[in-house]
């Protein structure tokens, strides 16, 4: 139906392809490593969100795994200083604030899958997790990112760093509690248990399980549901809106910035899609994700 | 049983009665187009929000829709110019904020329903959406700054904006996150679909279904059983605690706001309460919603 | 199989008891009285987990009530001022805050309640409900500051304020918002009704049901599971993280935080963490909850 392309970009780690209706499936490629978290890995994905995925090209992404496994977390079979850090330094709150945009100092000290994460959550696309199998540490943390989480039945899922003496990261404490409440949250991390497919579908991590060979195109086809006949500036504007004003203090927040969204959308695309409507016809949208309204302060 | 009276106010848009125990039913009253939302619903809902509700004799709102729809979203029937904005202009951010209390710049940028949707908000009185069936675009998202939703069994919900180009609006990005959970109104908005009233039950948006002959019924009840017998100073105080504090930082930001209401309700209309308690009789409450003590710096 | 320590404190109103694993059974003892909540047994409530459970012996807390009822909320046989505040002083928000560490004037307008859940909260260890009975008032907001809440099925549970007069407290309007989502935490608090123990279950606000005689086992057999061969500071640590960044306006506040959390966990307990896991064997943690870096600014 559709004809796969390869993006430009070769990765080790990775495997993307993008249809001809922009829904951009991302491979997880390290299938006899259980597609485990390595620095490359983190590297590849990072220069993925931050610039292929950004191609107008592109209008969704869904991210799975290639094999068994979704992703077994990080890989801990690497030698020496498995974290990366630099423990000559005694980073402190502020310190890491100031040089945030110091990266020597960062690389020591940032964590890495949040670095993943942070690109993830700036796509203004819809992003969808099609987790195939086990989705362990980084691997569980980080579809957290990403909008919708759609899983086969054999999925398996562990916020399991408490195991290592560790603490959840990318970025987990800030979406976990957003998407399944706070109990769920601290009882999944202080267990640290692998979860069933069946207990995350409960607790309200997964949108929906699906048998095993279905997964993947039931992940793409809900991603051209949402991408087909859609302005890619409302679509941007949509997610930027929603992430950023579930977590603002007070509905003015929201009422500003979605007054803007409004107006620009309104004598954008939105000229279009009400033409359209009226027209009874699909709209033919000219907006670029590449090119949104600033809407926030 | 109860022997509704009009408001003062006469509407064109909307029909309003006040029953005995201060339930304000207030019914879009646009059978023939489907309730569907314009400039003069939009100006009067915003004086019953702003001045009517906010009389001490009415006591909690439910709200409705005559004839088969609850609101069937903007009026796009309309000529020229359908979100009224003014194109000349090209607003930032911050000049938006810098002119929030300036009208005539923000009429031609600031959203209508997010106007509509943060004078429910501030209203200190519960306020139950009842919805009897279509309820799309601003129709759907006027109703999530109310507290609660029932709907009749035939209702539809829908969260339409990305067909048309736009995006959710009304501060409804702050408002659907917290309801249904950041996962789940993504995609409703990122599906733009119209949901079935078991649908919108399933992903927690509504309270309650109804048969649509028990459905204004059921809401009426529901609110006269929050305002009987209870202190509208200790009602119009939570409703403010809970909506704020649900969004604030820290708990020590509840415990200040918290404090100073429980102070204030405990000198005040707490001691009938307490008194009532302890003589096995219903209290006899003499505080005003019109008189909130304040309790947020 | 455990054998339970009283704590070297002397309560008149608690009876503590740890066990050998270091969880903390900590039980309202006043079983005549409902366990309703007095001056002195929040006094003590504020000793408890602000000095003796901050000990490194204890690595969690169950709660639980004496007796038939969990907490039957405040005791409101005390004569006079029931609430215990001066009514000579008019404290505006701006002078709560200013005074926050000014104690006597404080403990004239600073909520009782709010005290003692603001220290459950700083507590860097699980803390887990066991509901034997009534909670309501205190009782009830006081379990919302721990972490899960297991009930027994004959337990009855009311956010009852609304009936006196007065308001939901111990900053609960943070609390019960992020556990259970607006909605239902707004009619609850409009409703003030008693709710059954599957009524909260249905609603999101307990973890599981148990028969009445397996209650307590199953929240210590819990406790114990969380921290048997875990790091006492991954755990205080990943706490802290989930609630603070659950409130955290966006992302990167999460990811500055746990970058510092995995920075040092890494450096400390998560070494021997990742040394334990390519051993095959049980971990042999040395960390401190009393001594958590910091990673909050």
């Amino acid at each position: 139906m559709t004809s796969p392309t390869r993006t430009a970009t070769a990765y080790e780690t990775l495997d993307v392809s993008v249809d001809d209706d922009g829904v951009a499936t991302l491979t997880l490629d390290r299938p006899d490593a259980m597609n485990s978290f390595t620095v490359t890995m983190a590297r590849e994905l990072l220069h993925f969100f931050t610039v292929d995925a950004h191609d107008d090209a592109v209008r969704a992404v869904v991210v799975t795994g290639a094999g068994r496994a979704f992703c077994a977390g990080m890989d801990l079979s690497a030698e020496g200083n498995v974290f990366g850090l630099d423990e000559s330094v005694d980073p402190t709150p502020e310190e890491l604030r100031a040089h945030l945009t110091d990266d020597p100092y960062q690389d020591g000290v940032r964590d890495t899958g949040g670095k993943v994460t942070l690109a993830i959550h700036a796509l203004p696309k819809p992003v969808i997790a099609a987790i195939n199998g086990a989705a362990v540490g980084i691997g569980a943390t980080m579809t957290l990112a990403m909008d919708l989480r759609l899983a086969s039945t054999t999925a398996r899922i562990g916020f399991v760093f408490g195991r290592l003496g560790i603490v959840p990261e990318a970025a987990s404490s800030w979406f976990l509690p957003r998407i399944v409440g706070i109990s769920q949250a601290l009882e999944w991390v202080y267990s640290a248990d692998v979860l069933t497919a069946q207990q995350a579908l409960d607790g309200r991590l997964l949108r929906s399980l699906h048998e095993p060979e279905d997964l993947l195109g039931a992940a793409q086809e809900l991603a051209r549901s949402f991408v087909k006949d859609r302005s890619p500036v409302a679509l941007g504007l949509a997610k930027q809106l929603l992430y950023r004003n579930s977590a603002a203090a007070d509905p003015l927040e929201a009422h500003l910035s979605d007054s803007l969204a409004m107006f620009h959308a309104s004598i954008g695309d939105g000229k279009e899609g009400v033409a359209a409507f009226r027209e009874k016809r699909a709209p033919r949208f000219t907006g670029r994700a590449s090119d949104l309204p600033r809407v926030f302060d």
